[in-house]
């Protein structure tokens, strides 16, 4: 049984908001001050739990901070207003609708209504075409573009590399999938998904292994060869009676059993999560720096 | 030695323009004809004859159709007002700019400059984000699309297949793999290119095997497994001292070691390339349809 090497994300990330600290000084200089403005539509406990990690980070860096709150009950026009004003305002450089919003509403549209220059969370089709195009002035998606900064951080080369990804969603499979075939990367990438036959034995093709699907402990040890790198993007929270909440947060890996065969791979949680909010600091200080 | 089924794209495309030519006329009946721009830069010739097939195949269906030829010392500025003319044209549904451009144009511009309704080569940002966020009001580029039809003709299942697609170009690889994995197709799609290790290993994996690089020759009889679909998309011009003209063209399928492995294969000629136009004209009366 092999000992891997445990991909710590919050180090990482802790290193990444330092790079932050350092860029958002030396814009405060120029007379810039990175903004970012989240709003949020109800009383989601875990979108209110995102929405607040990401301010007490902004505040952290030393961010102008906006975080707009709103009713259930907001109307799909008043969303759309919000949105027009952040696009106007000239000390908001990111914006962020918090996932997911009221079924009277439609996602698309309120997306597309924000200004592609100040899309930080990527999802805007302007940005999703450049990410494809590899366009470096895009925003490329946080949880992607995090994975992409673990491996690299960690000296994990992608070159030549067979990665599986496993899920095809717009925020991660896909966005991961056309990061790691870019040119800069040059992986082989496989895309896998609940329709795939034979899921573990294209899993265990995978040097880079990255599951992103929503499904607790899915990947077993004999999905894994031995020696690959397993990314975790998972968050999945399950029933637990030894904790006091009863829940506790577990990946699309089955951690436990999957571990001692590859030669590295990110826990849940402290993986790839803080890697995320980090990234969506780096993203808005890029929207800074471009809106100037 | 198995006699594949040879996919006969020539055939395929034809019934294709048999559908677009029905479609035309119902069009018409309703006042609208379908009008496809064709910009013809400088005096490739190459480009010449894709141009001249593409407004002979537009005269054939009774689209109205438009070919603009400038020299190549046409400046950006002067295309670009021919773009806008051609948006700013009711008569015109779809407009292409045939590649490649002079050095002095960024044909990036160019493309962006079309209205995203009337860009059939599914070529413009926009489009692009389409096809990723699997969006059926976008353009599909007509060499993808030309793929899946004929697979779809053929009663090729692309559910759970292992696909492969060598080659990550915005024209053919990137859009195709996004194609196979959509939800419509949910396919397994690996996407290899030149700095794959191993590719003929990678490659033997496949049920659809589909090959976009550009080189001629290139896929051999042990990069096949046996009972495969071989889609060749390669179309490379190779000398031939028996041919008049001295050259002949070749796909990036080796189609005499390869074919008698494989259950289906297509030809080059004779295969993607007329699937190409023909998609071309649906995409265009799609446009017309869209635009009204």
């Amino acid at each position: 049984m092999n000992q891997p090497r445990i991909l710590d994300g919050k180090a990482v990330a802790a290193s990444v908001l330092d790079e932050c600290r350092t860029e958002t000084a030396e814009l405060k200089e120029k007379g810039i001050t990175p903004g970012l403005a989240v709003i949020l539509v109800g009383t989601d406990p875990a979108s209110a739990v995102y929405v607040g990690s990401k301010a007490r980070t902004c505040a952290d860096l030393g961010f102008h901070s906006v975080k707009i709150e709103r009713p259930e009950e907001i109307t799909q026009e008043e969303l759309l207003e919000i949105v027009a004003d952040l696009n106007a305002d000239p000390a908001v450089h990111g914006i962020l609708v918090q996932s997911p919003l009221p079924k009277h509403i439609d996602e698309e549209t309120v997306i597309r209504a924000i200004d592609p220059r100040k899309d930080v969370d990527g999802f805007h089709p302007e940005n999703v075409a450049k990410l494809v195009l590899e366009d470096p002035t895009g925003f490329v998606p946080c949880t992607p573009a995090g994975c992409m900064r673990l491996l690299e951080v960690s000296g994990i080369d992608t070159n030549g590399a067979e990665a599986v990804v496993i899920g095809r969603s717009m925020i991660v499979g896909k966005p991961l999938a056309m990061l790691l075939v870019a040119k800069n990367s040059n992986a082989t990438v496989t895309i896998a998904h609940s329709r795939s036959k034979d899921l573990p034995a294209i899993c265990r093709r995978a040097d880079i292994l990255i599951a992103a699907v929503g499904r607790p402990d899915m990947v077993k040890a004999d999905w894994v060869k031995p020696g690959a790198v397993v990314i975790d993007v998972g968050v999945n929270r399950i029933p637990d009676a030894s904790k006091k909440s009863g829940t506790r947060l577990t990946g699309d890996v089955d951690f436990k059993e999957v571990s001692p065969r590859c030669s590295a791979i990110t826990p849940v949680p402290g993986g790839v999560g803080p890697m995320t909010i980090a990234m969506l600091m780096k993203n808005t200080i890029k929207a800074a720096r471009q809106l100037g």
